[in-house]
């Protein structure tokens, strides 16, 4: 399935981006059969999430000037932050997607958002988790997300503040409004 | 100085918080001398800084509802937050102060906020290095803190959020946002 995407994604991404964006595509699929999601959805939010994570941030910032879209000034000056947006955008222009369950997994999986649903954990996880990643606590966080969903994003928020800190960078408060959002969905449950 | 003053928050408070709150206003002084701020205000917001912490939070919200102050839901249902607001109005009521300098500075001293003033950052800063605390890292915040003030408010939000991580406990966005100010007031000098 899917392999004129999965062509175009290969021209267009660099071979370490384009390993990657099937290790999350793969990883994903494994989430959804854990938790009870449709397996396709899944693997295309995941082919598709960094589809515009490697064009220039003025592109980015084109594609949401010329979408209904509206952003704050802080993701809008931050590539990091805008490819999830802009990728949104180019998945539903490029790629045809129609969904916006799909469109919002593509669209919050770097920074999360208040409110999640399944698809959108599932794809912000896979980004960690998948095959080809490697860093400190990765193994843990892999058992996580296996084991509990809210749990699992709630290490992944973690894993980007203590990121973020140890490197002197701003932090998105919208990252924090969605890691506040999940421990206060933990608790009432 | 500041007698009366004392002894009636010596009648108020635990002696560990009493202990804490003459730690802060001496700390105070010390940070005001080396950043050429009044070594006066900054001993009564220092003394004062705490004023309210230990009262109910139905009696800090009893003070924010009667006052012209807007505050947050966040905050509303957060002593451990809400104790500066409450204490910055306790301070002009009860204690006589009319300085917002100073109550500013009682306000914003556990969140801070966006264009912290010096005054805010040294009390932000004392209340971490005063000679009573003693955790992981105090030492370290101590000398940053005499060497570079922004540097020092910086390491005092990276002390919080992370033990807020380590707790699994919630991050006011609040606080992240003064922290993004104070990065970028950083860069930019």
């Amino acid at each position: 399935m899917y392999e004129e995407i999965i062509d175009d994604l290969q021209r267009r991404l660099s071979s370490k981006r384009f390993a990657h964006t099937l290790g999350v595509a793969r990883a994903a699929v494994a989430l959804a059969d854990r938790y009870g999601e449709d397996p396709e959805e899944a693997y295309l939010a995941g082919l598709l999430h960094d589809c515009a994570k490697e064009i220039p941030l003025s592109q980015m910032q084109e594609l949401v000037d010329n979408s209904s879209l509206t952003i704050d000034v802080d993701m809008y000056v931050n590539g990091a932050l805008l490819h999830g947006v802009s990728g949104a955008i180019l998945a539903n222009a490029r790629y045809g997607v129609r969904s916006s369950y799909i469109l919002d997994a593509i669209r919050y999986h770097t920074t999360g958002r208040v409110g999640m649903t399944t698809l959108d954990k599932i794809i912000f996880l896979a980004d960690y988790i998948e095959e080809t990643r490697d860093f400190p606590g990765v193994e843990v966080l892999r058992k996580i997300a296996f084991e509990d969903l809210d749990q699992g994003v709630l290490a992944g928020y973690d894993n980007t503040i203590h990121h973020l800190l140890d490197q002197g960078l701003s932090i998105y408060y919208k990252t924090i409004l969605g890691r506040n959002d999940i421990i206060r969905r933990i608790k009432s449950r």
